[in-house]
């Protein structure tokens, strides 16, 4: 349990492999228990001394005032001095800020030859001209300098039972020093993934930054439509028939009238993805290459196809939620009620339209339909998934499928609206049929 | 097909990488194919014989009793005594007990220097004070030990078509002896994963001994509070009428009593997701510090929040189809049909009640949009998905957007109980409204 | 950026881990930027160029007449003959088909020692007896053949934002090449995955040619019966009645008689799911053997068990849906007018049926509970999901629920069919009840 294995022997003295690196460098403990230093004496510093200290191993804190440090820090820490503290380990943490990394110089002959883990974070995406583990690299061109942690937040790495994600991002220019971090985290119970040479450092960095980016633009836009969508709708079924005919239809605002904007905003999501495809293709027409840049604006909406359709689907799903709801609604109940007793009183044998019949029964059909070829698309949207999908199946699925999913959503709208396409007069809508459940066909 | 490539050459002789580690070792056959010890003929050893005999390999199999054991493998494997199989190959697999390990103690010097592969696994969970593993290489110390295949099972062993994970868990001291077994693992169409050194190999010994361990609490809880509130619904909509009244509702245990046990029993699970996390923070600043220890029921609370968040999504999804359910009922046409009979009977023109009308569509959009939320959460839970979101936005998600959808759930609910809140008449029980379709209003 | 790191280094010159390997066999640019050599001036050899120029390196384009393709290559591309280009970089792409790798002979001295990586795909599944990177292999036996790139399209290697896969299965006898390839890979925005010696080059050159090869036995069956099913449908409730009585009832065709036919559909999928297990145990018993080999047919079959129940999960789905939205139908609405209508003129003031409402309210409640079950074993067919369980918790899940679901479901499907089975007159064809919401009753 207490060694932290190496890559890179050489083949023939397959004995060494057993021996660990620490103890090569004469840096085990007589407890038998490798030791691993932390710079600093912040939060992190203490979540992951207490963390490193439950997985067996020794920890040694070097803080620029060891007296007042101390008390932060359970007893079996050796918090020390900073010079003493980076002597004692062959993995030294630092967990200051990138400002103090050069206050560090004066440790560069202790920490020369030595993993430098670096596990800062900055501010803001992209705030330095070059990411700070590479910054600290250039400092301390002698050390092997690792980016690792950093996505971990200090209260995941204190806490044994992990909520979120385990994955521990690594990176370094030092193929052995970052199998000795994976190792590291490995035994501190999270997931390294291995992200190459250090220039993947700027990436790793502004991970934990992110915060829903990709969605950032699609969310809006439907937050937009279905604003847009569902004052239209309110003052066109709503406040139109009470100024005109003072009839209070304000019941329907909690689910018709959702309802309405839900399906729109929907298909208008899913015409979005299809839309920017058909743009690139103009443009790639137009300036007679494939090879051509796209301008910023189609790029970007092109990154965020997958999302726009993800929202559609989302909305779509809502909207079959509320579909599926409308014959549990007190209102419709009564509706029907009343209907049976006007005609009743009218004295109608049979109700039967047969063309309105034929139009929901469509319009439902595509409806299905629609929503289970979207339903396909989003599960191949699944990372897992997709990954286990080929060039030519993704396609298939997300521009063949994603098609005919649009036209048949195409037709389920074509259906809803039959009937007030071919009525001119004002009084359609007031009359019109599909899931109003009123009766004014008579 | 017949090399195993190394890790670890020295970078300069390039060409030396081309030559498998087991020609090198003079192991190779004439025939150019390597060749695998197995120790032990029983089940596990006859499947993994067939298996890499498929995959191109040669076998050598050792048995305390090579003549009887012989009957059992095919023609082409080679049973003999365990020190002769043991000399021909560079990887060995035990495939015995860990009972019998000492018995191997007289192989130790044909086995030193040599891959020896630990596939065994035990019969409870931490049976012994050390891993299976960790015990053969205090047995073996000059050999190097490799944890691996113990969480395939024969049968998926032997059948090249797998049904269930591909994952083999590997882990051992040696760099070297673990990046040879892996290779192995994918030559034998298996999937490696690197586990690290041999102190993970407990961790992988007690895989496939868990049958949903985190789920069994919550599952057990959810388990108990249906039959609670089943038999309380059961009690006072079926028995207290049939007593009271001698009105014969049984049909409705099917569909109407599970479908109000259902809900009841998600909106508590979810509640139980976020009051762990209250009571950990009530802990926390009881005890003026962030780092002290919950104690241990908290603890395991807190660990199998995911699957009270889980099964809370799973009842509220039933709980959905039952009430989608409900419109499509017999007992709900009569009751319609019997009461447009009365309507007209009575001569009301109509039956309308703004009030009841109002309570009812908002009682369904507030559990379309709980259900919305739980679905978001519930869609991040799939490992994939969770691992492609950073901790920001993974708490986003499970702590605010989840407090949301029980804060709309409770809505929900609360919506659902209005009138037997405002009643306080005995006749309210008869009368209730919402999704009973019963007609009581007149 | 600039440097391609090296597995393998001896541990103890830890400095020598930061010098590239291009660096060190002196073909490093004044630049600074590492060189990259592409053989070849085809599409995908100008999307590598175009792609590796973006990400900081510099490239080398081999063509046999470098003056008629450096027209279609930016200007920093150095588009010079074959000779030269291969001399410029350590590691050499080869854009160029299996069929012109033989013309590349008199390049041998040059590529000797360097890293060659074959991108080549072919037209068919295992088109030549071996491999097209095996075959390079042998023809270069001094050069170090990788496998990599060939599941990236050249539109996908062009353009930076990739909606697909970003996966390279990479695979090469040399760990040190491997390592190299993988790190460009890495630099290039791909995720690289080890997949060990050169023996899996077939597999990751068929991979892009796979067009759901599991999938297409199963989606045969499932559309063959969906038609067989669809038609006996038809002509049952809607030419029969017509012939008959001319009784005109072909609006059911949208919704009514696909939703006869998806359930069928389902549970006849799913009993092929454990009829396949069934039978392989018949054999098993009746050769008492349990480690002889199905034959050719039922191999196939239990390998595609997984498709066939996601089939019968998609199509228990979708029966859902449809069965949701009868009574969105105008045409129930209608019918439940007229029944109205029947019933005060017929002046019968209660129309309950004691027998029909248990029937149904069983069936209904059979029905959700077979589809929250299959539901779950859609879950766990999710790759991240499923790799998360082990042997037993899958087989619990995959086939002691199943079977639950399968009884179930049948339970459901016996209900539905109850009445039918009941009654031996002719009248029954007319008279079904369940979800047809006819009022035959009278």
């Amino acid at each position: 349990m207490d060694t932290i294995s190496m890559m890179g022997n050489s083949p023939l003295n397959a004995k060494e492999t057993f021996l660990p690196s620490l103890e090569k460098n004469g840096l085990k403990e007589a407890s038998g228990r490798p030791c691993v230093a932390v710079i600093g004496s912040g939060d992190f510093s203490r979540c992951l001394a207490l963390r490193l200290l439950r997985c067996g191993y020794r920890v040694a804190v070097g803080s620029r005032q060891p007296k007042r440090a101390a008390d932060r820090f359970p007893h079996v820490v050796d918090v020390t001095n900073q010079e003493e503290a980076a002597g004692r380990a062959g993995v030294v943490v630092l967990a200051v800020r990138r400002e103090h990394y050069a206050s560090l110089w004066g440790l560069r002959h202790l920490l020369a030859g030595k993993v430098l883990v670096d596990v800062s974070n900055n501010g803001r995406m992209n705030q330095y001209p070059e990411s700070n583990a590479e910054h600290l690299a250039s400092l301390f061109p002698d050390s092997r300098v690792v980016k690792a942690f950093n996505v971990i937040s200090a209260w995941a790495m204190q806490s044994a039972p992990m909520d979120a994600s385990r994955q521990v991002y690594v990176c370094g220019n030092s193929v052995e020093a970052r199998q000795q971090v994976m190792e590291l985290a490995r035994q501190l119970n999270f997931v390294p993934v291995d992200m190459g040479t250090l220039c993947s450092a700027r990436e790793i960095e502004n991970m934990p930054l992110h915060l829903f980016t990709p969605w950032k633009g699609p969310v809006l836009v439907a937050v937009g439509l279905s604003i847009l969508f569902f004052v239209y709708s309110f003052v066109r079924d709503i406040v139109h028939p009470y100024v005109r005919n003072q009839q209070s239809d304000f019941y329907k605002i909690p689910v018709e009238i959702v309802n309405k904007t839900l399906p729109v905003v929907s298909i208008t999501l899913l015409a979005l993805v299809y839309l920017a495809g058909l743009l690139a293709a103009a443009h790639q027409l137009h300036y007679g290459t494939k090879y051509r840049r796209f301008p910023r604006w189609l790029e970007d909406w092109l990154q965020c196809r997958k999302q726009f359709g993800l929202l559609s689907f989302f909305f779509a799903g809502v909207h079959v939620l509320y579909s599926l709801c409308l014959p549990l609604r007190r209102s419709e109940r009564y509706l029907v009620l009343n209907t049976a007793f006007q005609q009743v009183r009218a004295d109608v044998e049979s109700s039967w339209n047969e063309e309105e019949v034929w139009r929901v029964e469509m319009y439902l059909s595509f409806g299905i339909m629609s929503l289970g070829l979207l339903s396909l698309l989003a599960v191949t949207s699944i990372p897992s998934v997709n990954s286990a999908l080929n060039w030519r199946e993704f396609s298939f699925i997300q521009s063949t499928l994603g098609y005919i999913a649009l036209l048949i959503g195409t037709f389920h709208t074509l259906l809803f609206g039959w009937k007030r396409a071919l009525q001119a007069s004002p009084t359609a809508s007031t009359c019109r049929p599909a899931l109003r459940w009123r009766w004014c066909c008579r």
